[in-house]
């Protein structure tokens, strides 16, 4: 049986069979592939930027909606009857070095297209208004099967997504993405060091503050 | 029966008998006594600031541990067991005007004081290292009763915090809050300009940037 959050990713994914026996030999050669969601790289990287004062960010959890509850006597609180619900914004948000920060990550098996079905209209709205306010925006987009991590700036986003709202491509080419986006490399501490591509984005005014 | 969220707040709590009745000539005589919660008024006050171009600032969805979810056919997921769990961090956060925005929002039905067991070690360190960042960070109180709202700046909060630890004052006195806060007057559309406050505090130095 397969449970899917709206999103489409799956509920509670089992660890990957390729994640590796525990050992630092072993750790040192499989970086970027120890069986981790994209999701799990990232937020194994945001523990490591707060734990060294560089930046706190944070996943929102996933809204629910609550239906019922039950509150057992001398026992906590039960939710018996929920249902996931949209969330109305990106899933990733903090601040690094006085810079608000606001993105979207999203994995692909594709190998050299990147569907914008991945997006949902009220992601790119949240992202435009972000941006609006001097945040600085992004999407961290991986291709699960070529190992390749992608920092794409939300302007170049919004002109493909406008492009396939006027019968342009519904999908950003591999080739597209390398010329618009700073790639990132995973490593060890901080899993995926993607604080590095955003000051690179911040630097080169490629981000306006 | 009591149902109630981890943090004390009551779970689906209705509206208060005091609600009145939606005529605009009503409204006009009861602001800020419309039977309205503190977090009610700061959502509000919320949408009205994303629709005016002003602040991107959300409450963050209450995070839940998800233990068992179904999957009818044709039908979405159910979730059928799950917990209310503890937040890492503070229940809002967001941008105004290229200022990242971080805080709490507590109602009391004291009156001349304000316990400080409101508050948990996790969000005072939230708060501390938003701070650090570059953060604008403070605390919305309100005084139910009094229906008067406060904007205090964390530096306050953390004195009285850290004077608390050390066998100081368990609760910080109406005064003292009058004192260290910006005061904002429930108002028609936002329902509580916060931000006017945040603005002030920005001008007067008393949050860096």
């Amino acid at each position: 049986m397969k449970i899917n959050y709206p999103d489409g990713r799956a509920f509670n994914t089992p660890p990957s069979k390729k994640s590796p026996v525990n050992t630092s030999a072993k750790k040192k050669m499989i970086f970027g592939d120890r069986g981790m969601t994209l999701e799990e790289e990232i937020n194994e990287s945001n523990k490591y930027y707060r734990s060294h004062d560089i930046a706190v960010i944070y996943k929102k959890p996933t809204p629910i909606q609550i239906v019922k509850v039950d509150y057992p006597k001398r026992s906590r609180a039960v939710i018996k009857e929920a249902y996931f619900a949209q969330a109305s914004t990106t899933d990733y948000n903090g601040i690094y070095n006085g810079y608000y920060i606001d993105f979207e990550a999203k994995e692909t098996t594709h190998k050299n297209t990147f569907p914008l079905k991945n997006f949902h209209q009220h992601q790119i709205d949240h992202l435009r208004a972000c941006q609006k306010q001097g945040g600085i925006c992004f999407v961290i987009i991986k291709y699960v099967s070529l190992k390749r991590y992608f920092i794409m700036p939300v302007d170049n986003l919004f002109e493909y997504w406008n492009g396939q709202r006027n019968n342009g491509p519904k999908s950003i080419q591999l080739k597209q993405i390398i010329d618009c986006s700073v790639e990132v490399s995973p490593d060890y501490n901080p899993t995926l060091p993607y604080i590095k591509a955003v000051q690179s984005l911040i630097e080169s005014g490629r981000e306006k503050k």
